[in-house]
C-alpha cells in the first residue's frame, strides 16, 4: 500500500503523538542501539519530530542514551537503547496445581520468575482469586522496591476466556462464568495499571513466537502439558482466537469414546489420555492417595528419574502417551499445518521419552508427506512460557501506544 | 497507525499509480455509484489525482459513468460504477466426479456457471489436464465472443496445493506431485492472463466470505461435501493457509481406526465415513456396479427422493452421516472456534436430513457451551462455491493492483 492511503480515519493530534511515540519505541526495540537520524531514516518521520519524541521517551524513562559512536560514516552520533530500569511488566499463570509469575523490564529482560504450589480444584474461586492477587502483590512490591512502575498485568488461565477477561469455563479449576478480570482488579484495589486475562496456551504461544527457540515462525502451535492440554495457534504470524476467543481446545477433542472421564464431563478427550494426571496415575498411582492435588513437580521429577534409570514400565507409558499426543498433534497438523509444534509444561522434562513416538504418530496420521513439514519440539522456555507470554503481552500493548501515564 | 508511518518501503511512481488505480477501483466496488469527489473524500487522494485515475479506469473500461445525480447537497455530480461489460474472471474446479466453471464480470455478476461429468479416478493426469483446459477454452471463447477480455483463471483442486500451483497430493484424483499450474498454462498455449491453482475448500471459503449468506463473518469454516471432505478456514477475516498451504485437511483426521479404507491409504478418516461415495455405498450400492465413478448428481437426487418419501433406511443413514459429520465439525469448533460452519457440495441437497444430527453432535462434543456459538448451515452458493471462489480470487488480484495490461 502506498504512503498516505492506508489510513482512512481522521486521527487527532494527541493520538498522533502517542502513535508516533510508539513508532519510535518499537524502532528502538527493533534496531537499538540506534541514533535519532537512524530512527528518522527508518520511520520516515522528520528529524525534528524524532528528536522531540525521543526527548519525551527519555523523560518517561523508556529510552536512554548510551554515549557516542564513531565507528560509522559521518559525525559521531548519540545512540539510544531501551531503558530497562524504570518499569516492569507482570505476567502470571494460574493453573490446576500452581500459580506462577514472571516480571520483565521494558527491554524484555527477566526480572523474576516465581512459582508456588496451589490446589486449584480444592479451593473456591474466591480463594483462587485471593491467592493470585497475593502473589501479584508480592511481585508488585518487589519491583516497586527496585524503583520500577508496573506497566500492567496479564494473567493466563487454562480455559475458555471471553474478550472481557471473564472465564467461560476452566474445567480443571472447576470455574464456570467467573468474572476473573474484574475480581482480580478489585482484589488488587483497582490499580492504575491495566489488568488482562487470556488463555494460558495463547499467552505461551505468543511467548514462543516472540522469545522462543523458534521465534518468528509464522505458523506455530503450542501445546500446554499441564493437567489440561490447551493449544495456542499462531497462523500467518497472528494469534488465532476464533469468533469468541475459544480457539485451541485440542484437549477436548475426543480421541476415544470409551476412554477415561475428562474434567469437562465427556470421556476420552485428549487431555484425559495425556494430561499430566493421566500420566502420573499410570506411573505413580500412590501419589493420588495421600494429599490434595497440588504441584505435580516432585512426581514428574520421579517419573524422569525412573525413565533415566531405564524403568521399562515407565518408558512404555511415556511412549504410549507420546503416541496419543502424536494423534492430537496430527489433528493440529492436518487442520492448521504449523511448521513447529512446541510442547510446554510438564511435557518439557518428559519430552526425551515422548517425542520419538509422538513424531512417528504425527507423520503417520498427517495426510501431507512428512507431516506437512511439522516438527514436534520441547519448549526452551520451560514451564514459564504462559507467564512470560503474559508479561510480553503487556509490553506489546505499550509498543502499540498504550504508554503509561506520566507521573 | 498514523498516516505516513505505515509504509517503510520506497515505492516507485509506476507502482504508486497502479496502487492508486486499485484504491479507486476498490472504492467504486465498495461504494459505487459514487462521484469523483466522494472518492477523493473517502481515500484522501486529491481531486485532480482522482480525476486522472478515473479517466484511466474509464479508458481501461473498468469504471463507467452513469449520469448525473441531483438528489444530494451541492452541485449535481457524475456518478461512477464498475463497468461489467469488458472483462471476465474465470474460476474452475476439478473434482473426483465433475469439472465446473464460473465466470464473473468485473462487478462480480455471474456470466455463466457450467458443469460437466468427469471420471477423475479413471483418467490419467494428462487427460485430466486436457479435459480441464478444454472446458477453460470453451469458457474463454464464450466470454470473448461477448467482447470480454479474460482477467485470469483460478482452478480449485480437492487436495494439497503448493504455493507455486503444483499439487502435492489429491487422493481422490490419485495425483501426487503434479505441476498442475504450469501444465494447464502450457495446454492453454500460455495465455496472457494469470493462471493460479488453489485448494477447492479454500476457494469456496473465500466465496462464502465474499458472496455467501454469511458474507463478512470473520471466523467461518467451509466443509466441502464431495467424494472428499476439505475444509477452508477464514480466521479473523483471513484465509488460514498454514506453513506450506496444507491447512484444512479435516477429511483426513482419523475418527475410527477400525473404519473403512480411505483414498489416502489410512482407515477411518472423516471422508471415508461421510464423503459422498461413503453415503451412496450405503444407500444405492447398485450404482457402484455398472459404470466408472463419474458425476454422482443423479444418485444424490435419488437419495433426496427417497428421503423426501420418508424411507426410514435412508433417513437413518443420513442421520448417522450427520452425526459423524458433527464429530468432524466439533474438531473444527474446538480448534478454531468459527461462528458459522458452511456445508457445501453434495451436503447442500442432503442437509435437511443431516443437519439436526450434525448440530446435536457438534454441541455435545464442543467444550464451550452451545458449540462456542458455531452453527452448521448449508451453503446458499450450492455446488458452485469453489469455482465462484476461483473467479472471485481473480477479482481480488485485480483489486490489489494486478490490473490487466492495456491493449
Amino acid at each position: 500500500m502506498t504512503t498516505g492511503l492506508s489510513s482512512l480515519q481522521p486521527v487527532d493530534s494527541g493520538d498522533v503523538r502517542l502513535a508516533n511515540l510508539a513508532v519510535v519505541l518499537r524502532q528502538v526495540r527493533r534496531a537499538g542501539p540506534c541514533s535519532r537520524a537512524d530512527i528518522a531514516a527508518a520511520t520516515g518521520l522528520n528529524k525534528a519530530t524524532v528528536s522531540s519524541l525521543v526527548a519525551d521517551l527519555i523523560e518517561r524513562r523508556m529510552v536512554r542514551e548510551v554515549g557516542l559512536t564513531d565507528g560509522r560514516v559521518g559525525r559521531p552520533a548519540t545512540m539510544l537503547v531501551l531503558d530497562g530500569t524504570a518499569y516492569a511488566a507482570i505476567g502470571m499463570e494460574v493453573n490446576a496445581d500452581y500459580i506462577s509469575a514472571v516480571a520483565l523490564d521494558l527491554a524484555g529482560a527477566q526480572l523474576l520468575s516465581w512459582r508456588r504450589s496451589f490446589a486449584g480444584l480444592a479451593v473456591s474461586p474466591d480463594r483462587a482469586v485471593a491467592a493470585t492477587a497475593a502473589l501479584a502483590r508480592r511481585v508488585g512490591r518487589r519491583v516497586e522496591r527496585d524503583g520500577r512502575a508496573v506497566l500492567g498485568l496479564t494473567l493466563g488461565v487454562p480455559g475458555l476466556v471471553e474478550a472481557d477477561g471473564s472465564v467461560h469455563l476452566a474445567p480443571n479449576l472447576a470455574w464456570r462464568g467467573l468474572d476473573l478480570r474484574s475480581r482480580l482488579a478489585a482484589e488488587l484495589g483497582k490499580p492504575a495499571y491495566p489488568i488482562a486475562v487470556d488463555n494460558d496456551a495463547n499467552l505461551a504461544a505468543s511467548a514462543e513466537y516472540r522469545y522462543g527457540a523458534h521465534a518468528g515462525t509464522p505458523d506455530l502451535a503450542y501445546l500446554t502439558g499441564e493437567v489440561g492440554i490447551g493449544t495456542g495457534i499462531i497462523a500467518g504470524g497472528r494469534l488465532l482466537r476464533g469468533a469468541r476467543g475459544f480457539a485451541g481446545e485440542l484437549g477436548h477433542v475426543q480421541l476415544d469414546p470409551a476412554g477415561p472421564q475428562c474434567a469437562c464431563g465427556r470421556r476420552g478427550c485428549l487431555e484425559a489420555l495425556v494430561g499430566i494426571t493421566a500420566v502420573l496415575r499410570r506411573v505413580v498411582p500412590e501419589a493420588f492417595a495421600d494429599r490434595p492435588p497440588t504441584d505435580w513437580e516432585p512426581e514428574v521429577a520421579e517419573v524422569v528419574r525412573r525413565a533415566r534409570a531405564g524403568d521399562s514400565g515407565v518408558l512404555e507409558v511415556l511412549a504410549d502417551v507420546g503416541d496419543r499426543l502424536g494423534r492430537g498433534a496430527a489433528i493440529v497438523a492436518n487442520l492448521v499445518n504449523p511448521e513447529v509444534i512446541v510442547l510446554g509444561g510438564y511435557f518439557v522434562p518428559l519430552a526425551p521419552w515422548m517425542l520419538p513416538a509422538a513424531q512417528n504418530r504425527l507423520r503417520e496420521e498427517t495426510v501431507a508427506a512428512d507431516a506437512g513439514g511439522a516438527r514436534i519440539v520441547a519448549s526452551a522456555l520451560g514451564q514459564r512460557a504462559a507467564a512470560a507470554g503474559g508479561a510480553a503481552r503487556v509490553l506489546e500493548e505499550v509498543d502499540s501506544g498504550a504508554l503509561p501515564r506520566m507521573a
